[in-house]
This record gives structure tokens, sequence and C-alpha cells, in this order.
């Protein structure tokens, strides 16, 4: 192991305005595609080594896709062709506005431009038991995880003598019937009826029951009701249950209690109900609501021009928006591509231009040949047409994403057979008892810091 | 959690011979895929859901592949066409010769006949030390592992402000030269030359050293002494410190102490030296030698005509290979044919057959375009002509694995290419401080066993 004290950022002095950006996500990549170049220094921070595609994360639970079809390592993203760029796989522990500056496990750095790209985390609205017990979906070993539970309750279903227990194995609860849910749902209602009979013989999946839990009065409430109908519609034609209006009380790892009173046993809890910011600490709380930054027009952050929050973190108030924008990949492509030209313009001594966002229209799959779109001037698509669309949209983006045309083969040819060549088991992965603890070094060789 | 005593064993009873196979890997597959038919009830044991075609696990270690395409699930392997085929996850705690029972964590099962096709596990030769600080690379998980601590050396050497320390991240150590060692040594040179300076553009990786020590005289000890001359000469003009006769005394998980006084510091050792048969308790001390089952020329346990052992866990000495077959797929494979073929003429009170190895050579690939093999015949190839013969097996054991020629052309991709798209640290993973110590319940839920 490595004390961190032998650790420094090592980043060159700079006369050029140094950018620091706290992420790699949507917005943190087209940010900084688009300030390589003579005019700055680009420093980014993230606590993983890879940008991923995470719209399709659900395909890797699902043993649909390894994570190297969704992800990509920032080091290739931002290779030898980004002038002055500067990559560190380091944790963000605060920044400090006074005095202009990110503090990190390993030093702290200045900047002159600060951009908060950190996306969200998930949300347990302080429920500890359900954070312990419950499968959130938001990173890859969580990935990787979810889809090694669901293959070892299948297998241990297999082998209980106890039929309560095989019961409890076979009932999968997903909380949040947002996109995530939504397609993990029918992702997995998929798997039951094309996948799993052949692997399990023994087993009789009549039985295997999914239940999609929502606090809200539809599912994909993001979306138009038509939308919302279409899919209700869809979900149910491929045995979903589906429970509107449901929020969860408690969920021991065994029993699901939900505050209507019912119960489910089930030994399978996936947590897709709720994010909020992630949220770095320093941020002076009078510029946070409701778990994001606010920001005014120019993504700047109230009483600090010179921080920036933009996608998922950022809430942007606007007339169309006055929640802030839709929490998905658009927001935060875009605001990353605007903050790009604003920062150049400020190099210029030119004013900076509002954003403004373009609604691309939303999409959520089903399965396959089910998709729903909501697309510009009001157009509610559904069925065959939607999927298409969702199919072409997720294949345009993995192309540019990185010229996988390969991988992306691979992943078309599965697409269209239903083979799920990656239902491998790889454990251990452990829950860290206390996420929230900072560690004191950094993880090398084979203990864990 | 689920505590075992609510699982069983599940097997359904049958007036069929029923054959127990310990194993899932080249032995077990291929003695199973021709017991199918109705002549046999098969249950197969492994605590693994996958088979693994382990000579390409270096390219997982070394970010050149995702684990899918190296590993297939046992279940889609022996779908529902394997009639009264049984496999169960589960792991095997010990045999019972004299009642003819075998003890798994979760019950026991009568057989009637056996199969031990548990292959081996890395022999650290009692170096508890340097079994707690080194990386193996036998499973799936110690190839992610591995991948992992390859890169974060990478990103904590382009961070550290001392020179020793980042020295000590640069050096890394491969203890045995066979072909694990080899592909590895010749793998990681690779990535020096053509990946990692565009990734780590502030690192020197002129400093950057891979040191390979191996025990006796020559590289590649198991093939012939002129493919040993031409891997030496490879690996000497890739720049590999190659150090023969040369034992390992102590790793503090810092300081590589080598039995010769010299010491390297390392961050990363990686143990490939040597492996012992992964023995199965019950079996009687007296059939085994160093580390493997002695048996006959039917693969029979002496004493226990019932009992098999196949592929790299058995030693059946012959005038042709009086310490045993090589430790190789091969011998698997044609052992578990045969072995098929001979649990059939029992059926018919026919006379079992002697095993025959028929050796097809050995190759072992040490870069693009280069790749040694000893050819039956006494032909020894070097160079480009032995990587095409390398290619090419490969190839045609991976289609022949799972027809998966788009994952297959993935991988050719990427290898003309040097692309590694994989370069994913997707922690956490965590070494058992105790690997030997049983579990006492199923691992469920997010919490460990």
């Amino acid at each position: 192991m490595l004390k961190f004290d032998k650790l420094s950022l090592n980043i060159p002095e700079t006369n050029k305005p140094r950018v620091v950006i706290i992420g790699g996500g949507f917005g943190g990549i087209n940010l900084a595609k688009r300030l390589n170049g003579r005019d700055f220094q680009v420093v980014m921070f993230d606590k993983q080594n890879y940008h991923g595609f995470w719209p399709l994360l659900y395909q890797v639970a699902t043993a649909g896709l390894e994570p190297d079809a969704i992800a990509e390592p920032l080091r290739k993203m931002f290779d030898e062709d980004y002038e002055d760029f500067h990559f560190r796989l380091v944790r963000v522990t605060g920044v400090n506005p006074a005095a202009k500056t990110v503090q990190t496990l390993i030093g702290e750095l200045r900047y002159d431009h600060l951009v908060i790209a950190t996306g969200t985390k998930p949300n347990f609205f302080g429920n500890k038991e359900v954070q312990k017990y419950s499968f959130p979906l938001k990173t890859v070993p969580e990935a990787l995880n979810l889809r090694s539970q669901l293959l070892q309750s299948f297998e241990q279903a297999s082998i209980t003598k106890d039929p309560d227990t095989r019961q409890s194995l076979l009932n999968f609860v997903i909380v949040g019937a947002g996109p995530t849910g939504v397609e993990l749902a029918g992702s997995l209602a998929e798997m039951r009826k094309h996948v799993l009979p052949g692997d399990y013989p023994g087993l009789d999946f009549s039985k295997m029951n999914i239940y999609l839990i929502e606090g809200m009065d539809r599912v994909l409430p993001p979306m138009s009701p038509e939308a919302s109908e279409k899919t209700h519609k869809y979900l149910d034609s491929m045995g979903i249950a589906i429970k509107l209006k449901t929020l969860v009380d408690t969920y021991d790892g065994q029993l699901v209690k939900l505050k209507t009173g019912e119960t489910i046993p089930a030994h399978t809890l996936i947590w897709a109900a709720g994010v909020s910011g992630a949220l770095v600490e320093g941020i002076p709380a009078e510029t946070v609501e409701r778990g994001r930054i606010l920001v005014n027009e120019f993504n700047q952050v109230k009483g600090y021009p010179e921080i920036y929050a933009i996608g998922d973190v950022a809430m942007m108030k606007t007339e169309k928006f006055p929640n802030g924008h839709p929490g998905v990949a658009q927001p935060a492509i875009q605001q990353g591509k605007h903050l790009a030209k604003n920062l150049r313009r400020l190099l210029k001594n030119e004013k900076m231009e509002p954003f403004e966002y373009l609604d691309k229209g939303s999409l959520a799959i089903i399965g396959r040949n089910r998709a729903v779109a909501d697309l510009p001037g009001n157009i509610h698509l559904g069925g065959f047409l939607a999927w298409v669309i969702w199919l072409f949209i997720h294949i345009y983006y993995l192309i540019g994403f990185r010229s996988k045309l390969i991988v992306l083969s691979n992943w078309i040819y599965r697409f269209f057979t239903y083979e799920r060549g990656t239902r491998l088991i790889i454990r251990p992965f452990v829950r860290k008892e206390e996420p929230e603890k900072e560690p004191t070094q950094y993880v090398v060789g084979n203990e864990m810091g």
C-alpha cells in the first residue's frame, strides 16, 4: 500500500488559465474535448479511470454486455493529441471557493475555472436499511455485482429444499420505474422468456416474479403521459407486476415491506428509485437545492462566477424547466459544449451566452421491438418504430464513442439473437461497510485501503 | 444470506449409472459432452459457473480481452439438449471412497463413477508471505484484479513525488517463465511500447522494468531447448530482464528478495511459478504424489476403480512421460474424451482401453508476430510462422468453443491494432484473508459469507 503522503497531484505550473473539471461523465468529456488547443490547461479528476455510457449499464447487469462495450478509459479518450490535458485518478474531497482551490486525497490545486460535473449518486432517502441490503445500479462494479446476484439467485433456487425460500429467490423487486427500472424490468422479463429456461431446466419460471414499484402515479414519470401509457401496456403484456403510488417502507434483505402494508419476500431488491447530486464538500449550502447546485444561465454557481456546475448535478431553473433540466445525457452534453464556448469567449473578453436546452426527445426501451419515444413537436411514438429509433441513436452514439464497430456488431448480434454470453458470476464483490468513510491510503497491492 | 441447511443438491434419483464430475475445465466438459444420451446421469460440480479458456487468461489481465471472450457459462454449454445432465454451482468438500459419496457444502451425493477433474491451484511452496502479497493468475477475478493493479500502478506512478516510489511502482516482477509468465511478460512489454506512453504522457516508460524470474536454467522449461532459446532471444529484444536459476526468497509487498541476495523494489509481483493439483479431501494419501493423483492407464485411482482423475490433477506415469503428462489443455481434453469411451465400454461389459497421449505439439506466444512451436516430428518453429500457427489454433478453438465469430473478430481486431479497449479499473476486489477457510453459508445479497 502507498501512503498518500508519497503522492502529489503533479500538475505542471502554467500561465494559461487552468480549468479543473471534476468528473469524466457526459458533461466533463464534452467540455474537455472542446477546450483542447493552446488556450487552456485542463485538469480532470475522476475516481474511476473510465467514462461510461450509463444508459446501457442495465445491459451489463443483465448479462447482455461486458463493461468494455459501454465504458472507455479516459486516458484513451484524452490521449497525446490533447495538449496540456491532465487526468488524475483521485477522489476530490472538497473545494475552497475563497482560496480558489480543489482539495483531493493527495493534495490541493489552484484553479482559474472550476467545473463541477460529478453527476448523481443513488438517493435512499435516508433509509439506511435499504441502502445496506439493496442493489443500486450506478457503477460498473454495481452492475457486475447485480449480474452475479441475479445468476446466483437462479443457481440457489434450483437447489433449495424449501418452497418459500425458492419463491423468495425468484422474486425480483425493482424500486423506481424511471428509465433504468423500466429497462431492467423489460430485460429481466426477456431473460425469463428466452434465456433462463434453457439454462435452468429444473426451475419453473412461471414462478419468477418481477415487481416494478413506483411512487408516482405512472411509469416513466419523466416522459409524456402517452409514453407512460404505452410502456405500462408493454410491461403488463410481458408479465411484470407494476405497483404505482407505492413506496418501500423497510427491507431487511429478506422481506420487502411496502408502505401500503403489503409484503414481498425477496432476496433481491434493486434500487432505481432516486438520485441526488453528487455534491462536493465546500459548496456553499445556500447554492444547493434538493441535492443539486443552483446555477445561472451560464452554468455559474451563484456568488462564485468562476465555479460552474453542469449536467445532472446542476439545477438551472428556466421557464420551461422550473425544476431544472431532466437528468439525462443531453443536458450534460449540451452544457459541456456550451460552457467550452463560453470559456473561450471569456478568454477573448467577450460576453458569455446563456445556455439554451435543445430538447432532442426522450427514449426508453422496454424490450426487443418495443420502445417509446417522445420527440420534439409533441410526437409520441411506440412499438417497433420507436425501437428502431432507439437502436439507431444508441448505435450512432457508440460509434462516435470510439469507433468500436466490432464490439458494436457483437452487441447487435446479441441484441437480435437474445444471446447472453456474459452470464458469468464474477465474485467477490464486497460492499463497503461505511461507504461514506474516507480512505486514508491508496489501494495498491492485494489489500484494500 | 441463505443458510446451507435451506439448500440441497436436488439431484433426481435414477436407475442409470450416475457419473459425478468435479470440475468444468477442459477434462470435465469433454467428458460430459460425450456422455450425453440415455445411458448415464451426469452431475457436474464446479465452484464457478463458467468454463474458461485459460490459455488466454493473460489477455484479460493485460486489458486485451474481457472475461466473456474467454469464458462460457457451463449451463449454456450444457443446455436442454443434454439429457439428465445436472450442473450444480457448489464447492465440493470431500469424497468418501468407501461409501461412494461426494460431500458438498449443501449435502452429499452417491456416485457410480466419480471423475476428479479439478485442475490445479497456485503453489506458493509454503511461502505464506508471497501468497499474501503476490498476484496469482488462475481465475477471472484474479485476472481482473491484476489488470486493475497494473493500471493503478501507472496512475500512481504519475502522481508520486518520490522517485524511489515511482520506480517501485514501475517495476513488475513476474515469477515463473512457463507459458503464462512468458506470455504475460511479452504482453506487458508490448503495452509498454504501444499503449502506455499514449495513456500516460507524463511518465518515462524507459524506466518501466519487467523482470522474469525462473528457477530452472531456461525459459519455457516444458518446451524444447530450441523453443527456449528462441523465446529467450525474443524476450531479450523486447527489453525483458530475465533471471534464470533464481528463486524468490521473501516479498513483503514492497521489496522482492531473491535467494541470490539481490533485491528488487516492486509494488507488483505476479506469481506464475508453480501449480499443484487441486486435490479433494478424502482422496487416500497413498494415491497422491507431488500434489497430483496417481492413476493407471485407464485414469483410475489405484485401489478405487470407480474413481478417476483426468487432466492436470492426474499423474499418469508412462514410459514417455515418467512424471506424468504436461500440464496443458491437450492431455485433459484427450483424457476426457477417452474416459467417456471407456465408461461406455464398461456399460456394455467391454474391456476398457488404455489412454494414449497424442502429442499435438506445444505453442507459446511472446508477442505480435512472434511465437514458438514444438510440433510432432521434432519440428521447432519460431517467429512469424509459429505465430500464424498459434493464431490459427486459438481461433479454431474459440470458434469451436461457442461460434462466437463476432467476439472473435473483435479480438482479432484488437490483436492487430494493439488496441486495448478494456483498460478499466474495476475495483473493489478483496482477497480473502483466509482463503482456505470453509464458508458456512452461501453468498446471497450484498454481504459476503
